[in-house]
């Protein structure tokens, strides 16, 4: 039992076939009232305005608040987590987008043990319970396995999927948070790499893989980047395999087995709770629509017309997001050419909540719906099964705002069941995430990664979107808030246990 | 070229044939003038005192004055860093204790990132230039091994002796961080393992080992452990083994691969100056002799009789040198049965700089001198390589301190060599480390590691010793230091950006 109430939020969909499509969940996230600014603050000049309430905004807020900086928190939203967050649905908690923690994610994994959160932890997949098998469905036929059958196929598949070098990764990625060049290995080096597509290293590799072995990895790589196997970079994949330890055995531990108990709201709530015990003002609701410098001074205009101005801003609206700012002086060129790009993943999580012990179900539907579902646990009561999918891009495939009955169809192709409910979080037509997770095409970190990284003026520029090592996780986020955290306090100083001026010459 | 200049530290020793031992080395954690307290805080009481100035306490430090604590560092040498720091000897820089660094140790790495070195790392072990080949002289004979096959049978030796639950270790720690018991495995499964020693482990497996491969095993234990293969737990190689990823291959690139390019002190210095120039107020070449607390005030006294009194103390002193410190009250009888009982990590590591290219060298002369020896670059000026060594306990084997010239000997073992010069650190004979990392007999974790990490009173006890995850290791050092200062913060109370008291009144 969590001690914090859910409350509810715009975000997020149920669907049962008694009341259809509903809009809005209860999750913790939620912060009621909307908006705590002190009048006298309201109209002056803040030391940092943090943009967003993701991960990354809340631990540069909490850490600027900290050391002493008048720091305001504006959102778009009407919680805290961004693209992390989780909801509660009649005693069940639901994960609806960033979702796995592990002490392999440092940093996360501090923030953890500073909340004494670090034993409370549940996995995410339980391989007990009924129907304990992988359904490998193509279009083609419908296959089953058993769950160590799958996952042996797909570790061979993705070993010689990842198997570049001839040392599975080691040798062009070994260092995974100086991915594009680093001690060992050159930049130019990485360039060459950086131009293979997904598809491009399939197509290189596929006469090595069986059927099956062939379908896994199709479905694998959309499933872990989000997009398609021709719209994502193959480096990435290689990032993802250094950061997981270079083997498929570590990979699931590392990637997607361990989950907060109370959700991943709860987590972001003590980190809120921190920074505004320690005087975070902030103003949620509060999406922005323009930002502009002149003469050293930054001023924000919301989307309702008014204007906050700061020495410093840290800016951690998601690359997709960022052409809807007006920027003055603008983005550079480069940056530009980089958010017309855009990253590319797309994929839905969508949760079912299924009668009866479905937990040990597991499979793909692809190229179909799924790029891969499992079974998550029994909901509250213990008398549903939670069902965790992912529809591959959802733009005209499966999408559940349209046809939110047709999940049930989908889903009985892995066994038969009764759906008694479905619960997500649109990220695509979302205004303020407009996709998932950050996955980039071939050629696009090195060409337009470092820029994105850089500051614009006195605007720095923070997201997991752009992280160094754990780019699109949890961890990248929390990375780039301390890092941006860190500048501000450097730039504009931080009188920590000096006297306060004046004090000195009294003695 | 480092930006900080290099003085003489007491510590350390370099010897020549022309000039014998000569006690002290230069380093840039020299800091001096040895001591900063502004006189109105003299007497005053410290909100927090901080006793050693290694990375726990470092960071500890930081942290603190950062938010405003007013606190004092006390240190007993005349540098920072502890068991962790860098020597400049003509031109060269060697790594006295605590060495290696990886985005894997996610707080050591943070800070490298808070501080721009994220990127300046250089491979401890190049595989070029000449003796290329691993030497194994067990003393009934000696084999040279191409690196490739000496590394081959070591992680296959490794692979058998690690696998004692039939998944490489995954199965008894899912969880390096919880290794007595988490959400996977109960602290009874778990207090079964921790029964055994490495010898009792050696003994199950042995039948399964080549000569070689034995020989190897035996040699690597100790090696990392610093004890005997009788003295260590087995249940601290499984730990060591996840913390690795369960993987051989990923084990060196993980915990022996990269260190700081301008040395660890650095780093350190970095660290330090950074909580200088936030208000640390410090007093080096200050061993304490006692610590009371008394109505919840803590009173340390120095070895010269001075008292210095504060709200908290961080003690950072490691486990080895603890009983020399008298506790009122006095610590728990459990806590005095575990100093008692001790760590074993009693290994030397000792350098050498040998004239020409032997930059390839590696082996062991165990059971004898060596547990390990390596060929670590070249020193300045690219005409001598830097050898580096391990000597195991070297109390009554190999003693630099008592036979420097044996070294000689010692190392010809490997390869014709004409050594220029040694430099090593004692840590057995040095009084405030008294052994090296922490690594403890079977037994003793389930038992007493929940008790050493306990505060005592209103002492928080902070120490890579007992850290949760990578203890023994300076990430072990970061994750204690920063949990304490956490403490001391939530317990007193930090201001931060809110107004301050009596503001609000007047508003």
């Amino acid at each position: 039992m969590s001690t914090y109430e859910a409350k509810l939020s715009k975000d997020g969909h149920v669907y049962t076939k008694r009341d259809g499509l509903v809009g809005g969940l209860n999750t913790y996230a939620v912060i009621q009232p909307h908006r705590k600014v002190r009048s006298v603050d309201e109209d002056s000049v803040w030391e940092a305005i943090v943009i967003g309430a993701g991960y990354a905004g809340l631990v540069a807020s909490r850490d600027l608040v900290k050391v002493g900086k008048k720091t305001l928190l504006v959102e778009a939203r009407d919680r805290i987590g961004g693209r992390t967050w989780s909801a509660e649905v009649d005693g069940t908690t639901y994960e609806m987008g960033g979702t796995w923690v592990s002490h392999v994610h440092g940093r996360l994994f501090a923030e953890m043990q500073r909340y004494g959160l670090q034993d409370q932890v549940m996995t995410t997949r339980t391989e007990d319970g009924g129907c304990s098998y992988f359904t490998l469905d193509t279009g083609s036929g419908t296959r089953k396995f058993s769950l160590q059958e799958a996952a042996e196929m797909t570790a061979r598949a993705w070993r010689i999927f990842i198997n570049i070098d001839g040392n599975e990764g080691r040798g062009i990625c070994p260092l995974p948070h100086s991915s594009l060049g680093n001690v060992r290995v050159s930049f130019d080096q990485i360039k060459a790499v950086d131009q293979l597509s997904c598809r491009d290293r399939i197509d290189q590799i596929r006469h090595l893989l069986t059927a099956d072995e062939l379908a896994l990895i199709e479905s694998l790589v959309p499933h872990c980047g989000g997009g398609s196997v021709e719209s994502i970079s193959f480096l990435e994949m290689i990032r993802s395999q250094a950061l997981q330890g270079y083997s498929p055995e570590t990979f699931e531990d590392i990637w997607t087995l361990y989950k907060v108990r109370g959700g991943q709201s709860t987590l972001a709530r003590r980190i809120f709770d921190d920074a505004v015990k320690h005087g975070l003002q902030y103003a949620f609701e509060t999406p922005i629509k323009s930002i502009r410098e002149k003469d050293s001074m930054v001023s924000l205009t919301t989307v309702s017309g008014k204007i906050y101005r700061a020495q410093r801003v840290i800016n951690t609206i998601p690359i997709a997001v960022l052409p809807t700012i007006s920027f003055d002086p603008p983005l550079s060129p480069l940056r530009r050419e980089a958010l017309e790009i855009n990253q590319v993943c797309y994929l839905t999580k969508i949760h079912a909540e299924a009668e009866g012990d479905l937990r040990g179900l597991r499979g793909c539907t692809w190229p179909g719906d799924f790029l891969y579902i499992y079974g998550d646990g029994f909901c509250a009561g213990g008398r549903s099964t939670r069902i965790t999918s992912f529809a591959g891009d959802n733009r005209g495939v499966l999408d559940p705002l349209k046809e939110p009955e047709r999940l049930e169809t989908a889903l009985q192709r892995f066994h038969p069941m009764n759906i008694k409910k479905v619960v997500f979080h649109d990220w695509v037509s979302d205004p303020y995430a407009k996709a998932g997770a950050a996955w980039y095409p071939a050629g696009f970190l090195t060409k337009y990664l470092a820029e994105l990284q850089k500051r614009h003026g006195n605007v720095l520029m923070a997201s997991a979107d752009w992280a160094h090592g754990w780019r699109s996780f949890i961890e990248g986020a929390v990375e780039q808030g301390a890092l941006a955290a860190n500048v501000v306090m450097e730039e504009l100083g931080v009188l920590g246990a000096n006297p306060p001026p004046g004090t000195l010459a009294k003695i």
